[in-house]
């Protein structure tokens, strides 16, 4: 009953089995309150040790100093899309790169607030297979967005761009994958069910001068400077998912042993991975170009569609789930976040191997 | 360890425990999936199953029919206080009646939004203790707002208003307490954490006549034309949280019998308890009218301070948690929603009784 497969699903996704099984031991009564977590309030100690001790490690992990906020909001990346620009435009245009999907919709929402984002970047000439280079960023922008890792198309920045204006990110899909400097951000975001633990909330943070553009006339709950002023309390958070989200950065700090190890197993599945791909004499083939490989999302095509079919069906009842593309482009994609183990990704890679010689 | 006390507390609340041992046993693999519901796609044949099982369920127990639909909300009700006047107004008016703190804030969040609410009736003269009567409603309003029962004040509307524009609810906090006609409902809204599961998202529920009201240059995700042409899957949702509605959706169906019997089990367990305070001589002074008292808070002041603090700490030590009234008035509060049983009131009438007659 309890038999689980490997999740390779882009997301929600696979959560470290250490933690599920910490979530449901304590399922029924949390630590001595005679309440499950799913119960308890919002303004109980218990709570409150559960939120405090989540923002101090996720500060701990990102090495994030004083100078930054952290955040919980609801509604997903795609909410934070129309409160970015509401928030931190200050009345200047907004500078977007366009990487694919997620951009094109942060862009769209920042349309529709009428601040007329430039879009500084954009690799959408070779269906966004790149992370473009060589751009200008004006100074007088309000801000540079960009997505760090694009999920469809299987591309992630490497390193960050130098602008002369805040850095706003959405890190979605691979937040907590690799140590980097925040200081040139001004805000971050991301939807928790990748890297953090379940749907439900994003993760957010804020640098404290970035607070002062809120503008007041926003209604209550789409204010920066509402979680800000009440550390996320203002009214009944998600409490379930973000003591989820601290059981994951626990075992990110305590088991893992912090971003720099995750980072190290991270190239260590990816590497594995795409060399089984460009060993494979065209079996299968990556969509990404190789400068711009995600270390998250691994994705690759098959001579035709019946044969991806067969490859997802198949690996499927050999207990490797999730590995079907995105709908809006087809193919197959292994998702890899960091609850992915070495092990569970040379078992893939070791599938992947008998697969091509059988039907190669 | 999993030794459990009667939770009283006002939200997030008690859940039923055979819902909670549901989640517990299925935890790590999701009936067959190989996987947690915390981990399972939004897109798989499970989720599709989960939701549409919970719409489906929360429909027959509402008796809403074709005209209605379900829509799965994050943000909480702070948040639908400003996106309901954003989507329904339509260029009117919108009028509210004032019953307390969560119709002054959804009132404030309609001034932001600059539509000029117009309060037809308000019981703050009296400190909020009753649920106001005679009072006329513009033809001309776009929309009758209320919160069918405060928790705060521990009042709650027995009947609704008859008024020449369409109701619309905030029901946190007695949304499937009782049957009641929906038809001149044009909205209701409620946050899951007291009737309906955890903290996380709200069930709304919308007559499909005023979604031709949303405007277009909402952000997407403050459009509840949004939620309903995707049924709640525009992104991605709280999964969980909605997993676990569906549950109790189910446990209120199957296990007690729809909402006439959980009405009946309602007044009787608050029957017991008011009789208990207006039997006890003064010594519990119930806060709310007797006409207007809510089913689900039951409101009370003892003689002092350091007699609540007493009376709540020796509940708690007899396994009787969460009697704390609310920070902003004080006082207790037992807060006795759908899962409290008719038998865990009677143990805190048992305890509130001896009490009194030692202090008293």
């Amino acid at each position: 009953m309890t038999e689980r497969i490997v999740n390779f699903g882009p997301g929600p996704a696979a959560i470290p089995l250490p933690v599920l099984e910490k979530v449901k031991d304590e399922l029924l009564s949390y630590r001595g309150s005679g309440m499950s977590v799913l119960e308890i309030s919002h303004r109980s100690k218990w709570f409150d040790e559960i939120i405090q001790t989540a923002v101090a490690r996720l500060k701990r992990l990102m090495g994030l100093g004083d100078d930054f906020q952290v955040l919980f909001i609801q509604g997903g990346a795609s909410m934070q899309f129309a409160m970015v620009p509401l928030n931190l435009c200050g009345g200047k245009r907004p500078a977007y790169i366009n990487t694919g999907t997620w951009s094109t919709k942060a862009i769209a929402e920042a349309e529709i607030q009428g601040t007329r984002p430039l879009v500084v970047a954009s690799s959408e000439d070779r269906n966004f297979a790149y992370i473009p280079r060589d751009y200008q960023v004006p100074a007088e922008a309000a801000y540079l967005h960009l997505t760090s890792n694009n999920t469809i198309k299987g591309t992630q920045f490497k390193t960050f761009p130098q602008a002369p204006v805040p850095l706003v990110a959405d890190m979605s899909s691979d937040i907590l994958s690799r140590p980097f400097d925040p200081a040139p951000f001004g805000f971050i975001y991301a939807g928790a069910q990748k890297n953090l633990g379940p749907a439900g909330v994003v993760v957010a943070v804020i640098r404290k001068d970035m607070l002062s553009r809120t503008p007041d006339n926003l209604p209550t709950m789409l204010r920066y400077t509402t979680y800000a002023a009440k550390n996320s309390l203002y009214n009944t958070p998600p409490c379930f998912t973000i003591y989820i989200i601290g059981l994951v950065l626990e075992w990110l700090e305590e088991e893992m042993g912090g971003l720099e190890k995750v980072e190290a197993q991270n190239q260590a599945k990816a590497k594995l991975l795409y060399q089984a791909l460009d060993d494979s004499g065209g079996f299968y083939r990556p969509t990404a170009d190789k400068d711009s490989r995600s270390l998250m999302n691994v994705t690759f095509r098959l001579a035709d569609e019946d044969l991806e079919a067969g490859f997802v069906a198949q690996a499927l009842e050999n207990g490797l789930g999730g590995l079907k593309g995105h709908k809006s482009v087809g193919g197959c994609r292994a998702s890899i976040y960091n609850a992915l183990s070495l092990e569970e990704v040379k078992a893939l890679v070791e599938f992947m191997t008998e697969f091509a010689r059988r039907k190669g």
